[in-house]
């Protein structure tokens, strides 16, 4: 990508925090590409918004908006656990990471990303942390991360 | 492990949740046996532990007593993460689990993550999940867990 590509990506593309209002420009849309999300109200979506912003620095979703189409286009989380291990020390976990099918190419991908980890590293984790299938490690690789272990899980 | 072996182990081991004078009972010790803790003071630990408990069934330190020797000698812990993702779906998080280096053989490790499954899945969980090394994968293969992804971590 050349130096004025990467402006022109700058330009149009506004990285920030989520809005409630950015259901409407197609957040859920997003997240679909992801997972199943079905069928959430509006009254719900504000609830869950209202319960997870109270948390303030210690849960952060971040969301790339496109300024052409006014649609949201990129999307990522971070949380702070805190634990006892390193004199009570912090973990970031980074989450539900996802671009546009529409959007990919320009590397919308790595700003979430490094948006995610420099909030974690702000914020005085001592480590973050994430998981991802195979396909997705060599992308992970260059945001500075390593393979550390196997994720598990059980689904009910 | 026959019946009555089992029946020993429960009568001897006693799974509930941490309190906060569990670390006068070897908790920091047993953490060590996974982890660096670092000193802890008796002020920090409180603080930390009234903060965690303050969030009531969504993060749950789980410990096992050993009524003997009255020390803490296996531990884990169960937190949920809120997401938009399956019509505003709750996932829980697995870790630190550790069993005393003296208490191994006996079990403990499975009675401390069957209770955070369980109680993952009594509070509405689509899903939990954890990271492990590729040892203990077997181990949580017999917790019903199966291979999923792959963890990737960044330690600033």
């Amino acid at each position: 990508m050349s130096t004025n590509e990467s402006n022109e990506t700058i330009d149009r593309f506004n990285l920030r925090r989520l809005e409630v209002s950015d259901k409407s420009k197609g957040f859920i849309d997003l997240l679909q590409q992801l997972s199943a999300v079905g069928f959430i109200s509006d009254e719900e979506f504000e609830e869950r918004f209202r319960d997870l912003t109270s948390r303030g620095e210690e849960h952060v979703i971040c969301v790339v908006e496109d300024r052409i189409s006014r649609r949201i286009v990129a999307t990522g989380t971070v949380f702070v656990e805190k634990k006892f291990l390193r004199g009570c020390g912090k973990a970031g976990h980074i989450e539900d990471v996802v671009v546009d099918a529409s959007a990919r190419g320009v590397k919308l991908g790595k700003m979430v990303v490094d948006f995610l980890v420099e909030h974690a590293r702000s914020v005085g984790c001592y480590k973050v942390i994430l998981d991802c299938s195979v396909e997705n490690k060599g992308f992970y690789e260059k945001c500075g991360f390593e393979e550390k272990a196997v994720q598990m899980a059980i689904y009910f």
